[in-house]
């Protein structure tokens, strides 16, 4: 028997709606290529990102065709976000960090129709602009011109009529947005998120243990809305009605300081190397800016260190919390909000449990599988993270030869390997394929990585997995020494010993000039056990 | 084309599992009947729930079968909560408040097939358990001992199999609870919740601009578990994992502050009747309770004075947040959290806001019909709220007679009259019913009983319309006079002219000794309007 209660689809019109409707004179502001400050209200949004979805179904954009973005973080970018999907079309955010070879894969990929580009980014868009099939280019320009063949966003919207707008009724599995995961391997993959999971994934992103957002907030997300949709931040916006605050393309500590002080930002997101720059510059004169209001800065995209928390909450008052996602999750999935239970921990307690990737979002579900099934929630025992919920891919487009991805039993292997402890708290110890198997034990690359950099004459450090006749596997160190270190082998393997488990130490140290890195600034280890594929132990 | 997200239904069993496996520690306190005290955790709760469910399909419930309860806010409830959804069963709660005729109505309507019900509360069952179709009765005794040809509750889970237990997978339009109205007028109409549809008002329901219920709260719902889902409190709290206190039956003021203090609670619930006794508790002896951890105190069920507001807040810092609902919305609708825009509003335009119903929680859409159709969001026009969203009925269980409850294009008609401004913030202004219309007019009698009742003569008033020859409908007021007092129609007039616009003052007055009112407290003015169907004005 169905409950009587009414069939109201999960839809991101309803998010745009409740937008206008009750948060229109709220405010949006964008800081300008030219860092001037440009400043309107959800109504005004909202009115134009209906403009703007006449102006693409004039073009001749049908619902089910893929629109791309390769913009910066900024009102119109926003608009896009709501106009794309809202007529049942997809949203394709590019990803501006990547090389053009990738671009054309994933363009023709996703099948873009038409792509909308800022003008700073016209000279990366002409790197793969005849490579790809979209026909029409819109173009974010401050002269009102666009180049030859292409459209000028801000002429599109003034030919186009608000009244021949209107709200249709679609299924809430229809597909909303596309976007592309940047893996250290292979091609990327494409992952489709609906309708559906978008407005179940901004319900849950606001909740007061995820991401917290309220109207009387003033958001500011620092993290691109071409990777992973901003973290759900911009349709979380919509949903909640708070102040929001557009950085564009200026994310340099400086600028962003300014920006919070200015606005009074409550709620930022980003990922480390970006808080790392922040913090810098405010250890430099504590005094210069007041971010008094600033009540959250969410982490993500990789593991925080728990000194980079400690930092900022000792030195500044700042509060950081750590969140794990993924493009695939929406890219919400565990948030490290200290549970009850510690609140009267020690500070260090508190800052150790801060530096972990925390417990799932409601609806997430998490399980952990080691080489003989599931392992238990004991805090030690390494397994790889599978996830299941509503805003999590079921498969990857167009890519069959990926369903290993996905179990039998319909959830989602996340490549992390991981501890889950009792409470359900989930530690990454390592991606799986940068794992270290050892004579049937996991050896963490990444724990050897920090404790390595935390060596003083070490810059960087990358362990890799290297075969081994006897353990199957094991350890190789590859280390950028800091300039003028003269550092050995064997002091290294001492400055380990006291550290961790005998046979965690690597057996080979290799000094290197620098650990290739992705485009995202993640180290690219695929490149180092290439290179030390035939790597023999001395020993 | 549809996007590629997990297939993961919203149901109440991935509710449960997240309560047991990240919650598990959290404690669930009860106050019991002899007013002691039961502690135990989320873990043992859900433990408990699973036997139960195993012990009722035992009995021979099935899923789609109704299983009714007749109890009070405590442990046993809450574990009721899950166990009869979680196997795809409908929980049917019933108001211990209403008379043994419509109890009887309710339950055959509803099929139950078996209820659950307190000891406490046999000899209410008494009154109609011979006039309905359960074969089971399921008694929570203190003894171990039910009544011959009834179960005892603990009797049955502990000759339940835990392992017999397993979680289903089933759609998420499936039925799981149903409530009836407690209406003025006909018979009850039953409203049949779906696990889609408590899912998603659970997870709105927690959000920070609707109750904000967090893993660090301890809440404490007032509302009656047998009252629309006591707000949506319980499955909210199992989903966020706050500390959860449960009144059992002592919901006097002094109980309840105890409890408050002693527990530490932060988030409470109830109608205003009871914070009316709270705030004259609290009067008297200011000192006496320490509740400083009360972080917000939500009121709902009937409009909250704007002068309670303030009392709590100026004498003793409590924070009252109004919330409007219906059974018919699972309850949740509006909420009046006070909007950033006024902040730095006086505090009297700030107890004026938070004395309107408020704004609806996201997935909630409202708009307002005159006689001429969508009446402006002016403030000032009067028109009935209809709503729509994913937790509100679509239709009531087997009554096709109430389908004009519900628009032509799937809206429900609140029956409410109310204004709403720009800003979309909704003021009720009267029951559909009880609204007088003269002269092409509409007359809010709440407006004039609320004014009439400030008058120091008088007790209690009632406005109700009276047919008129040439205005259609005119107001006829029914008062009540304090003792001694001998107030006259005359006096009553002098006093409301500076207050009302002219066409607003009632042209007559009748004294009354009482006014008749409804099990739950409300004004029963259909009474009165059968008293005075054949009234003629003297004017």
């Amino acid at each position: 028997m169905n409950g009587l209660m009414m069939d109201y689809p999960l839809t991101i019109d309803t998010v745009m709606r409740r937008a206008e409707t009750f948060f229109g004179g709220k405010e949006i502001v964008t800081r300008m290529p030219d860092k001037s400050f440009h400043r309107y209200n959800y109504r005004a949004c909202m009115a134009r990102a209906k403009k703007l979805a006449v102006a693409l179904q004039k073009l001749g954009i049908k619902p089910g065709d893929a629109v791309g973005t390769l913009c910066w973080n900024h009102y119109r970018h926003f608009e896009a976000y709501f106009a794309i999907p809202v007529f049942g079309a997809v949203l394709h955010t590019l990803n501006l960090r990547l090389h053009a070879e990738d671009l054309i894969y994933i363009a023709n990929d996703a099948d873009d129709k038409a792509v909308i580009v800022d003008e700073s980014l016209l000279p990366l868009l002409e790197t793969f602009r005849g490579h790809i099939g979209a026909k029409d280019f819109i173009v974010i320009t401050s002269s009102g011109k666009a180049p030859a063949g292409m459209h000028d966003y801000e002429t599109l919207l003034s030919q186009a009529n608000e009244a021949d707008f209107e709200y249709l009724a679609f299924d809430e599995n229809t597909a909303a947005a596309t976007c592309y995961t940047s893996g250290t391997t292979g091609k990327p993959k494409g992952v489709l998120y609906s309708h559906r999971s978008m407005v179940l994934h901004s319900l849950a992103a606001s909740l007061g243990d995820v991401l917290d957002v309220r109207e009387a907030d003033c958001v500011l997300p620092v993290v691109p809305m071409f990777h992973a949709n901003a973290w759900g931040l911009p349709y979380a916006a919509a949903m909640a009605g708070p102040k929001l605050v557009f950085p564009g393309p200026h994310l340099d500590a400086a600028s962003l300081l300014e920006d919070f002080e200015q606005e009074g930002v409550t709620v930022t997101a980003g990922v480390p190397t970006i808080w790392l720059g922040l913090l810098q510059t405010l250890d430099k004169d504590p005094k210069k800016y007041n971010v008094s209001k600033l009540r959250k800065l969410v982490v993500g995209g990789s593991a925080v260190p728990k000194s980079m928390i400690q930092s900022f909450q000792e030195r500044h008052g700042l509060s950081i919390l750590q969140a794990w996602g993924m493009t695939e999750l929406s890219p919400l999935g565990t948030i490290a909000g200290l549970p009850s239970d510690l609140a009267h921990a020690s500070a260090d307690e508190q800052y150790e449990y801060r530096a972990k990737q925390g417990r799932p979002a409601p609806l997430v579900e998490i399980r952990s599988r080691g080489d003989n099934g599931l392992v238990p929630w004991d805090g030690q025992s390494m397994g790889e993270l599978e996830v299941r919920g509503p805003w999590i891919a079921s498969a990857y487009f167009n890519r069959p030869d990926a369903a290993d991805r996905f179990t039998d039993d319909g959830w989602f292997k996340t490549g992390d390997i991981v501890t889950i402890d009792a409470i359900g708290c989930v530690k990454i110890q390592d991606r799986s394929k940068d794992l270290v198997k050892s004579g049937g034990e996991w050896i963490s690359s990444v724990d050897l990585e920090n404790l390595l950099m935390g060596h003083p004459d070490i810059a960087e450090a990358a362990v890799i997995a290297v075969p081994h006749p006897r353990w199957d596997e094991r350890p190789l160190a590859c280390v950028v020494r800091k300039a003028g270190s003269t550092v050995t082998a064997a002091d290294l393997k001492a400055y380990l010993e006291p550290l961790v488990a005998k046979f965690w130490i690597p057996d080979g140290f290799e000094f290197i000039d620098e650990v290739p890195k992705t485009s995202v600034g993640k180290f690219k280890k695929m490149e180092l056990r290439e290179r030390f594929a035939n790597y023999t132990f001395n020993s």
